[in-house]
């Protein structure tokens, strides 16, 4: 599992001309990655006396952004193991009028599976953007930067797991479930988008940079 | 070395109430995360005849992403090793005059040191978008959607790394190099931007999705 790979080495076989890991599992471990940033915030506000007014619903955040953070986690593996089904579907023989029809039923059946872990990650991204919003008005103000870098981080990661889902949705042929995916995904953009917008505009007023 | 650590406990480490792993070491190992999906996917291109006009382009802007890979991963340690020297002149004691005035000038000095791993990962992120866009022409088109993922995490990876100049910026007295380091990191911020906007348009063409 790359979960307990290095850092090195899950880069290095993720840069390797092997099919994994791929775009959905290096997506969700970019959004791991943003949502440490809002623990660590949360974590250096939680039990300090100065934001005991907070207290409450900083912990409430924390708890959403962890469990996103390790949801995150799991996906980046999740990924990697749907990817031997698709395999394994486009390995099938397509000789006869049968082997292509069997073939084509296991290949669309696939691409259901292989969408799946990027539109989790799209979910969880949009849970840790929500949550980030809510701690960038309340937790320790020093640490404003990293719920900067928590957004930046979970924004890409959302749009990285949208176009991992996206380039399944262009082969299925299922248009109800296309459809229905599509939207799911333009609204989590767009309400990430917002309140990825809305971080970086306190941040930036913070430390006098720009967006 | 958090290179040599799992991703989780990485991961667990930036997370909790420690000042490393912080967001300039994040943010790093964010765009290393990006640069290993433009890396497969010249790595998927490269030795095969049906490529073979553009292969010593390929060639080319694999070895600068592989490049600008290995420093962003190089980035992630060296910002955490450049806390240990803020925090140190943070905890020199200002009881008299002079204490004061070399605390300031500890703290002035610490800072310049502070911000030049994230400058560097600016730099490096601006050289990884700049062969991303060169790649996403000419790449293997069955990965282009990971050519994006690189586009995203790699612009993302800038804007944060960024943040973490501006934040050391904020309280560095030095006009001049304040000035002179604000123009760079917005003129690669620019610039960023510009080539991942490029990379995701043709990429959202080709799969049918949206930016």
């Amino acid at each position: 599992m790359y979960l307990y790979s290095t850092m090195r080495s899950y880069v290095e076989a993720a840069s390797s001309a092997k099919p994994t890991p791929g775009g959905g599992s290096i997506a969700a471990a970019a959004g791991a990655l943003g949502m440490s940033m809002a623990c660590m915030a949360a974590n250096f506000t939680v039990g300090k006396k100065k934001f005991k007014a907070v207290e409450g619903e900083v912990r409430k955040q924390l708890d959403a952004c962890m469990k996103a953070r390790d949801e995150l986690l799991r996906l980046m593996d999740e990924d990697t193991q749907a990817y031997a089904e698709v395999s394994a579907a486009y390995a099938m023989p397509k000789e006869t009028a049968e082997d292509k029809a069997a073939r084509t039923a296991a290949i669309q059946s696939a691409l259901v599976v292989a969408m799946d872990a990027p539109l989790k990650a799209v979910r969880a991204c949009r849970v840790a953007l929500q949550a980030t919003d809510a701690l960038v008005e309340i937790a320790n103000p020093n640490l404003i930067s990293d719920v900067g870098v928590a957004a930046l981080l979970c924004e890409a990661a959302l749009r990285a797991a949208k176009l991992n889902v996206e380039i399944n949705l262009h082969s299925l042929k299922d248009d109800t479930l296309v459809e229905k995916t599509r939207a799911e995904i333009e609204e989590a953009a767009a309400e990430g988008k917002a309140y990825a917008t809305a971080v970086m505009t306190r941040v930036v007023k913070a430390v006098g940079g720009t967006i």
